[in-house]
């Protein structure tokens, strides 16, 4: 019994390598055909995306949300938009999302390009009523008339078109490599510590990884546009449902409005998981080993240990990667006059 | 009297210089001898600076208002703070904000110490309850709470004290070089047009400099604390009053409720004007002609004719200076947490 135990012990220890499903993040996100990278494109991207003049009273920016100096989301439960309206959903973070094969908590956007000029006119978020007034607004600001006609030269004006492909390829940018796990996984044995290599092993073991592979660890070696769903909670009726108020909002379902759908979520990514506190679509869970115990529950039916806990939040710290540095835009001014309405 | 004309044209122009009281903007602002700058200072600055966990529901960073991707204000009548709350003055640009000689519209900080933490607990700004909650979520954030013994070693833990040397650090590498008017008067005869030497002589003829002189053209060749207040307007009863609502706030006078002190502002610099609209401590002049007509009307009794302001306005576009780059901080996290209350 006892020499059971250890072989069965031994047999785990010495026959684990590493899975097949766990991959380094590359150095290049997807780049579309129909939106190749330059320089000056991904330049314009940031200033659009840290430019608060996008939004109806100009307070609120891509960035204000995602803010990429803070590890690419708020730290807040929901975003706040403008006029301090709260929104329904936590802001994911936008570092890695060009890993993702669709956007949004839901997937309601198949590509960066798509998600980047939703927010622009919802009316908790940016508020401007249409994307013409987008346009409208940035047309009169003579900086982005001339970065539109050098980076879209086929077009005569800039267009919410371009303006998602642009925002998309700084986006595109935003990538954080080399993080102890990617290290671990290119070869450096060290880069991990024991309490993280039983975590690795351990969210393996008790099936985590069954929707958290890939190179985003979110099940994303799908095809671009093709999300991958999954329900939460898998297994509805533990006290977390009401403690976190996990069901009310249904998910990809109120998207598609098909029975099926309900509750469903894209898996979201693991990468830099300990920095975008705190969690889940509604950013009910505080703390990252509340949200390792509530999936553990709700996901597999399992009331996890409290040192499995600790080796799993250990290993998901170990996927915090490198952000690279970044310089200010220097946003494109309209002199002797301001183009932010009194709101 | 045709030939005295001419004579009088001919001694003006022949006998004019640069105005004494014109001078570029040095290449370092003064430094005070209790806040040397240091590296790791200026950059403990900028983090904070640019940080809105510095506010109650995390959604306000003293750069939300003073942005300085965009040529430091936000290009609004007035700031929005948390919860969407509207202040009652215009965000004055934090852009050679060091060669201001008092801070805030009604000069009521000594310095940019003082300033920098006067709006982390106005109510209608940043929104925290008192600097001891300041302090208590700066010490929630480990890199911080590291950075801050490292800059400042007499002090076991950050203080609300050093939070304001800090950012003012920051803010004292904030300057704009080299404007066409600085060019100017450093020998580059061809730095500005015709128009622009003549809005130059203009605004010397007609009396603007008696107050708009000095490095920062805001009269502040005077010791640092001591603010140079002027009335505005300065002849009341002009149409003006009512149509921009000059007069209901009461500026220096609601600091010192002194009588003689009614309607009276510090100076604004006139540094990179072309580039903070909209104007004044309310933000209600939209464009700066207008802004012009306005000032020379109230303060000088002029109806300025229309190429007189367009004259004027060409000068003041020739003290927008040179923007240096910036990178982005990278804000120190708190793992597997965050210190936004859900607000």
């Amino acid at each position: 019994m006892h020499l059971g135990k250890l072989s069965l012990g031994l047999l785990a220890l010495t026959s684990w390598s590493v899975f097949a499903g766990f991959k380094p993040l590359p150095d290049r996100a997807p780049i579309p055909a129909d939106n190749p990278q330059t320089p000056e494109k991904i330049e314009l991207g940031k200033m659009l995306y840290h430019d608060p003049r996008l939004s109806m009273d100009g307070t609120v920016s891509c960035n204000s949300c995602h803010n990429v100096m803070s590890h690419g989301g708020d730290g807040r439960p929901v975003g706040v938009g403008i006029r301090g309206q709260r929104g329904g959903r936590g802001s994911p973070t936008v570092w890695n999302a060009a890993f993702h094969t669709v956007q949004f908590w839901d997937g309601r956007a198949a590509s960066l390009e798509e998600q980047a000029v939703g927010p622009l006119v919802n009316s908790v978020e940016m508020g401007m009523t249409s994307h013409d007034v987008v346009i409208e607004r940035i047309r009169q600001i003579p900086g982005y008339v001339e970065a539109f006609k050098k980076v879209f030269p086929k077009d005569t004006i800039p267009t919410i078109k371009n303006v998602g492909k642009a925002i998309a390829s700084y986006e595109r940018t935003l990538i954080t490599p080399n993080s102890p796990f990617d290290r671990y996984l290119r070869g450096q044995k060290k880069a991990l510590t024991a309490q993280q290599i039983r975590g690795m092993k351990l969210v393996q073991e008790i099936g985590c990884t069954s929707c958290h592979d890939g190179v985003n660890l979110a099940g994303d070696d799908l095809k671009m546009g093709e999300g991958n769903y999954k329900p939460f909670p898998q297994i509805p009726g533990s006290k977390y449902d009401k403690m976190y108020d996990i069901t009310s909002d249904l998910g990809r379902y109120e998207v598609t409005k098909k029975d099926d759908d309900k509750n469903h979520w894209r898996v979201p990514t693991w990468r830099n998981i300990a920095m975008t506190a705190p969690y889940f679509h509604n950013g009910t869970v505080k703390t990252l080993d509340e949200a390792v115990r509530v999936m553990a529950k709700t996901q597999l039916d399992m009331d996890l240990k409290e040192d499995q806990v600790s080796d799993i939040v250990a290993f998901l710290n170990a996927l915090t990667g490198e952000f690279p540095k970044q310089t200010m835009p220097m946003l494109p001014n309209t002199p002797n006059m301001t183009v932010t309405p009194d709101l």
